[in-house]
């Protein structure tokens, strides 16, 4: 195992963190943890062409999955899936369910599926359970940012698991990202198909360089995030008929925008 | 429990079916099912004032429940919970998943709650797996018809266990409901509440009998059915790290609408 991991490192994926992390799994039996999404685009922290209606700022589902280092749901800088695809451009999640399905009956690299309901605004909240395994430590989903031409937040493979624990909570800030495949500038620009595709590449205030983006802020170092996700290990107490959810917590008044 | 559920009967829910069923569910331990709902709003089947774009006819995210009969989330002629109502007039999940985790926490009348990603046409397809127990047999869930005021499907405490054994399959056409929270009578119509609140009602071919209403065909008996949602009991075998999923199927041809 640790020969294999080297080799993986030496391949170039030495940056990837996670990969190869589950081979190291020794953690005991199956973990429960509920995951909280919230969405931090107010127009305040993002105010240029913020979309006020026809659609107004909101997210799509989140659609998630745990599985192992032998699947990738989507990863920066390598080209989407025709399901990641027509997830970031449409919010359509059936293909991409098709994808994991196939993953999970061909090379069992999947454990389970789990998803999220939409959010109608930009600052909010949703939140649903994930299971993992020790061979399937690995969680990545994604959630479309609504309007947008192929923009999605999400997370690609972090590993919930720690040597022989799972870890407790992890919080992670999120970023937009941009799937590469539709040319749009702007949260409501025209479809328009980039042909060849594109990898996918995270949009930053400097990245696309053009003044016309939507997220480009010269005079900032980095944007402030978009999103928030944090995952917490549900207790085996907690599990069951007696308390099928925990803590959910109320609406946060940190991220109620003041936009009318 | 025979004389409990005599009792009830009594009391008046003699015409609504579930009620009481799973005080005499007998099956054994859990069931897990796959939910497959099907969008059937086509332009072809439902002509008048079709949707097309800003937004397009489309289906929000799925949320549901399986529950004992001490929780209800939505019922024909009763008021809609507030969080059904925000729900079902914006697509804001949040406010109905606290009033599950409630139900679940003080009155354990909850087993689980599931979601399935929303659908961006009129006429798709999505699914997710919920699990039942003897003692919370019910499925209840809806998807918000968008766009429109407070129009919604569902399926309200359906049982799945039938005396000593769980159903292998169970399919349901739906029809539209009207939360009873909103007054606008057409899809896009702007946001009116209604004052008071009104119950929940099912929307007919000739209720509202209004002829500016979307689905007023006064020459129907009945409306086609706007969507179908079937559920699969799963296989033990099917169960677990080899088949995550089972037999999702392809997009079926019957529901490609033919619109551009």
């Amino acid at each position: 195992k640790v020969l294999w991991t080297v080799l993986v490192t030496v391949l170039g994926y030495a940056s990837s963190l996670p990969v190869g992390e589950d081979a190291l799994c020794t953690a005991e039996e199956l973990a429960k943890y509920r995951i909280i999404f919230i969405g931090k685009w107010s127009q305040t922290a993002f105010p240029k062409q913020y979309p006020l209606y026809r659609p107004p700022a909101q997210w799509s589902s989140l659609l998630g999955v745990t599985h192992s280092s032998d699947y990738s749901m989507w990863k920066k800088n390598e080209y989407a899936s025709n399901g990641v695809r027509d997830f970031a451009e449409k919010g359509e999640a059936w293909a991409l369910m098709k994808e994991i399905e196939e993953a999970g009956e061909k090379i069992q690299s999947v454990h389970g599926i789990f998803s999220a309901p939409a959010i109608s605004s930009g600052t909010g909240q949703t939140s649903t359970e994930l299971e993992v395994h020790p061979r399937h430590p690995l969680v990545s989903f994604v959630v479309r940012i609504v309007p947008s031409p192929d923009w999605f937040v999400g997370i690609d493979s972090l590993s919930l698991c720690e040597g022989d624990h799972w870890m407790d909570e992890v919080s992670v800030d999120l970023f937009p990202y941009d799937a590469g495949t539709d040319s749009g500038f702007t949260f409501s620009s025209p479809n328009f198909a980039t042909i060849p595709q594109d990898t996918v590449t995270e949009i930053t205030c400097s990245s696309p360089s053009h003044p016309a983006n939507s997220f480009y802020y010269p005079k900032l170092k980095i944007l402030p995030p978009i999103a928030q996700v944090t995952m917490v290990k549900l207790k085996k107490s907690q599990l069951g008929l007696s308390a099928p959810f925990i803590n959910l917590p109320a609406k946060s008044n940190e991220i109620i925008d003041t936009v009318s």
